[in-house]
């Protein structure tokens, strides 16, 4: 079975554990957001891109759900020494030697999805992770009256000051890195996962080609809603989602994404159990517990939407 | 007093805290080599100038004499865990930071003379630094039948293949950092401190223009022995010597100098008392004990330097 899963960060990663135990032998590739990306200190970081590649590798912070574990900041606490910013991403060291060889090869003239798959050589997450794009996409949000990195607006201002919206910088002329597009049109099932729908899965669907490939996939496409109980499982979606204008519940998201027959995304949705009784237009939509606290757990989650996937088939 | 000094890395560096000790209020301008210095996974690394830095601003590692107190090499362990090469040279964390800086200002267009004004911003080592030049001058070794880098052939192999010679790559085309040449022309006294005479010392005057500056200069021109008893104080600089067909002397060395009056640079060479007699032709010959054991020690190694100028002045 080929499976393509359009992913975040945290949620994604763990949703993907979860999925590569319900199902060990699927094919499964990753599309992994970009638009989180970022320079600091001249090193190329990709938060979402390392997430899923530490969670299934093996060397992420479990507690913390990014970064690695075991981590120290030496390299952090002397740029700060040195009065070099931001100071607002907090680089560990372990994870510094990863952005180096990034920048490295990236510099040498790599594409990032070369460089990713050199990366995934030693982490075999067991999955290929794919970049959306090799061009240079970054989320911009837009504040009162000027913009930010998507970063700093999350980390450094806790999404607190109220976004108005976010542009995605690059992505008018971006294009889908190499296999992506075959990946969603090749697939036997397409799933989203309960990833930040603006700024993870929306910063995807924004680089030309992917929406489309989406909407226009044989395979079925299901979506599992990260938000439970009219709140995220996990961060800020919710800023992104009003600022967007989408109400932050399950049945918000689901009208976001839209169903295949009225000319958005989804052939099925899945949501908490804690929203029995959602209704998307043209959608079915079933409910499951969809708290990923375990790898057991999520793999149910995963079972769930694959089993959505066979019946909308 | 204006005093200015040609620097390689670890005994230049302790000579320059004794000097600033003997005379703490003169105005001291140190030319730091630059022919050792390497690019290694995208970082410029500058060991002689961090040597000279980190020494007199009281971040050293007292015990080794290179590299920072209470290093940790967390990156550098990652580095290996992905098989990123080389290994043979260990980058401790917080030096990286001090690269990273370093590699980020020359990325966006500043001289390596202005970032190390800035690196110093931070260590205020009480002496003004100046790389020999702002272009990039690389010793590589000459071995049967290949060249390396010289930190490949001094971390990696130790010298102990034996070099049939160094050539001062880029050093042809290389210009002298700003003032370089103003500092030793309008000094009061030049020193040349007991650093490697091949390729420490050697690469500086490679740079064009600063050999000429300083056979010119007004100032009187006061050597030290980094050859006591025949052999190096610390280092392998055996090795650079024999390559070249320089005894590993103090009379070797001092007459591969050689006196300002007979075309050489000097004007005066410092010997340890184990090496008293020592005779080199044209050159007042002084012998005093030349450990830099400790601070005060060479202190009084610098005074008696500047008392030798003085007296051949």
């Amino acid at each position: 079975m080929r499976i393509t899963v359009l992913a975040g960060g945290i949620g994604a990663a763990r949703f993907l554990r979860g999925l590569r135990a319900a199902v060990p032998d699927a094919d499964v590739t990753v599309i992994g957001n970009t638009g989180d990306d970022i320079t600091l200190h001249g090193l190329r970081i990709c938060p979402d891109l390392d997430t899923v590649m530490y969670t299934l590798g093996g060397g992420i912070h479990e507690g913390q759900g990014w970064g690695r574990e075991g981590e120290t900041f030496a390299v952090q606490e002397e740029l700060a020494a040195y009065g070099a910013g931001p100071d607002w991403m907090h680089l560990g060291d372990r994870d510094i030697a990863t952005h180096l060889i990034r920048t490295r090869m990236l510099d040498a003239g790599y594409p990032l999805s070369a460089v990713t798959a050199a990366l995934c050589e030693r982490w075999k997450p067991g999955v290929e992770l794919v970049p959306m794009s090799d061009d240079r996409v970054e989320t911009h949000v837009v504040l009162e009256g000027r913009a930010v990195h998507f970063q700093e607006w999350w980390l450094a201002m806790r999404a607190a000051e109220p976004a108005q919206g976010f542009v995605s910088i690059g992505a008018d002329t971006a294009r889908p890195a190499p296999g992506v597009l075959d990946a969603i049109a090749g697939a036997d099932v397409v799933l989203l996962p309960p990833s930040n729908p603006v700024v993870s899965i929306g910063a995807i669907l924004a680089v030309p080609g992917i929406r489309d490939a989406v909407a226009r996939t044989p395979a079925p496409v299901v979506g599992l809603s990260p938000i439970v109980g009219g709140a995220p499982v996990r961060g800020m979606a919710d800023a992104c989602l009003t600022a967007i204008g989408v109400e932050t519940s399950a049945a918000g998201v689901g009208r976001h994404y839209g169903a295949r027959a009225e000319g958005g995304l989804l052939d099925g949705w899945l949501v908490d159990t804690a929203d029995a009784g959602t209704e998307v237009p043209g959608l079915p939509v079933l409910d499951v517990p969809l708290l990923m606290t375990s790898v057991q757990l999520t793999a149910a989650m995963a079972t769930a939407a694959l089993d959505l996937a066979a019946r909308v088939r």
